[in-house]
């Protein structure tokens, strides 16, 4: 039998998962501390709903096989998804975050962490409100995600509407837009040269390169926008209202204290065509190969346009979504032994003493304290310290006949578990519970 | 736009998301504290894999569009795709558990429970140990998560080496187990001339039903397992294997604590082919309607079946499901209004004060103090306080201007938010942090 996975697709085992889970309860934490609701929709959607929503993207849909009854496709993203739950339940607002398996039928690379599946994890926040307020709180609730994985990050700030005006100035078509973008959208890997030359062989006259190039090169902070507002752009409609946001933005970005992680970069186009406002992306300083950790931006029209044209109905959305996959290739480069968080291993000595580690065993596990055992009929006290050293389980308990009778347990903790203390079973899960805090790993990975 | 989910998938909202997720977080923190580790596998695997797994249910499995490359199809269960993952790595133990979505092409029905796809959450243990070793902390860990649902439930227990001995001795061939045993499956819901009469017209004599009810009627605590030592059944060696095993279950079920929840019920069966030793089946007691919750049992050769007939490689197993949907539809009847984890809603009196309000939401997500605001241009003291009252907000904070200059701000909470204690932002964190215990919903729910 063919035991591989489908293409593109793999095995997540106890290492991967056990940092992945911990990343996950990490974000959740931080989605349900600013109030946000958890969803969930189908993993897969009526065929009719994905089309038309991803451009040249969409030959990259898995369909179901028609087996009589709905014409389905597995999801591409969360969003169209989000799009099509507010437009369904006729939700005005609603601050979200969901987790998900998304598929695409890329040409998987393991290099770049492109799989077929992967996890989507996505916060948005849906409804009318004051302006930049929503962008504000999806940019620090993004921030406060890469927090917990431990790197250094930057956010690049950019708008569409600036773009919008950009094309507008330098008398390139809408029609271009997109593959304008799409190579600027490469500035962080290729030199300007070549970026130039492609740009040519789109169509584009020396005049144009030259004013796209002063442009977006544009980067840095709050005084960049100083600059862009007594420049050429500002006259624009789109380039004024764009630039004002980018202002009110990042002084809401200094009250929630994650200004100094944010620059305006307006080389930042983003690849998908439903973004009409803010736009934002961020990578980790130290693992630049690894592209962008996270990005998303304003989507104000995808709602009304998921009910189809003539709706006057229309949720404006703000939302990003967190690259998991990439962001578990970096934790994974961390070298990390534990796959489970198992705290003790209960051994015994003289015998196999089986019930009477089972009986220690549940005594533990009601008290909330992770615990395991061996369930072999051979074991030798060697091999069960090298399974405690090697899978890192910070105690090991010692049951033996003469332990049992006196009430009295031999706990073996610290490096290479040479330190040692006796109790019985209450005084034993009273110091591993106080040992918490300094022997696992901390809370947000 | 038709933005309806397709035929037996639904969205869901807020509120079923709060209770699902957090009883997923109650049942993975079960399974940690047993040292489990956690796998996830594709969400679909090549069809051959999934072939000749199913007996009859295979029609029910959702296929992927042959668009080039690999023949797939949506995983129907998470237990084939571990033995797979066990195969491929060869892995000879392994205690996981996986959360996940399935998929069945069946009719579906909403009062049921019944819908194509839904949420698998299992734990298996992988290996060769002792006998009924792995089983007990199965069925031990099965019982803390179904402790977490706050319900009362029952176990029943049987064996399938029982029901390979009683079919010996009833005269009834190895053909006809299957389908016997899903006609003895029906005995919870139809009385039993219905089931007399079903196994009649399955070809089965007077004789035959008879022997059949003397011993799917046996029922009962441990007492049971010494009746049946001294009975017929105990002369076959299917059957003295079956019943010592269930000896030494119950044993080491009391080690643990939950025999008292677990009965002997030779009329459970459980549907799958690919069950080899004990089997179980919890029921919730004031829920009968809803069906079994949780169910599983030994299965020695599915990973050696997913290798091929000749493999000599083979890794004995025993698990359980939990019906995670069916256990939310029993928590949704329990009224609760809650949809996010938010503690305080920051309110304003005398002006907008947004980015006032924005200052302190920082300083309360920083201290991990969930909370949100309003984002509206409009609002007032009466629908904000409706709107805390409503989504069962325990705090209401309010900022206003002499709040600031002061920096002393006023906490409305409990019945009704008509007690009030005033404080600086610091104050009222820890005056928070020190209601949690009694505000928040218990850990389990």
């Amino acid at each position: 039998m063919d035991l591989r996975t489908p293409k593109g697709t793999h095995d997540y085992g106890p290492r991967e998962c056990y940092l992945l889970n911990r990343f996950l309860r990490a974000v959740t934490e931080v989605f349900e501390t600013h109030g946000a609701a958890c969803i969930d929709t189908p993993t897969f959607e009526l065929r009719e709903l994905l089309c038309n929503k991803y451009g040249d993207e969409s030959r990259l849909i898995f369909d179901l096989a028609d087996q009589g009854g709905d014409i389905c496709s597995l999801r591409y993203d969360l969003t169209v998804s989000f799009a099509r739950f507010l437009a369904k339940h006729r939700v005005q607002r609603l601050k979200r975050f969901q987790i998900g398996k998304v598929f695409r039928r890329d040409q998987p690379s393991v290099s770049k962490g492109r799989l077929r599946e992967f996890v989507q994890c996505d916060l948005d926040i849906a409804g009318a409100y004051m302006e930049m307020v929503a962008d504000a709180e999806a940019i620090c609730i993004m921030s406060e995600c890469l927090d917990r994985v431990g790197h250094r990050y930057q956010i690049r700030i950019s708008s569409r509407k600036i773009l919008n005006a950009l094309m507008e100035h330098s008398g390139i078509g809408r029609n271009n837009f997109a593959t304008v973008c799409s190579t600027i959208d490469k500035m962080d890997r290729l030199p300007w040269a070549d970026i130039a030359a492609e740009l040519r062989t789109k169509g584009l006259v020396d005049g144009q390169v030259a004013v796209l190039k002063r442009y977006v090169c544009v980067s840095g902070g709050i005084e960049v926008i100083d600059t862009l507002r007594s420049g050429e752009l500002y006259l624009y409609s789109d380039g004024k209202k764009g630039i004002d946001d980018l202002a009110l933005l990042f002084k809401y970005l200094g009250i929630y204290g994650v200004g100094d992680r944010a620059v305006v970069d307006l080389s930042l186009a983003r690849g998908l065509d439903y973004y009409t406002g803010v736009i934002f992306e961020a990578a980790l300083v130290d693992f630049k190969d690894v592209g962008s950790v996270a990005g998303g931006g304003r989507y104000d029209n995808l709602v009304s346009s998921v009910l189809g044209k003539k709706s006057e109905w229309s949720v404006p959305c703000v939302g990003f979504s967190l690259g998991v996959t990439r962001i578990l290739s970096v934790m994974l480069k961390v070298d990390r032994r534990r796959t489970t968080e198992t705290e003790v291993f209960v051994g015994s000595s003289g015998g196999l003493l089986l019930e009477e580690r089972m009986g220690v065993l549940s005594r533990l596990w009601r008290a909330g304290v992770a615990a395991e055992t061996f369930y072999t009929r051979k074991y030798g006290y060697a091999s069960l310290m090298e399974h405690v050293r090697k899978t890192d389980i910070p105690f090991f308990l010692l049951v033996g006949e003469k332990e049992i009778a006196e009430n009295r347990f031999r706990l073996m903790y610290g490096e290479d578990r040479a330190l040692q203390m006796y109790g019985d079973i209450d005084t034993i899960v009273n110091f591993i519970k106080s040992h918490r805090a300094g022997q696992r790993p901390p809370a947000g990975l």
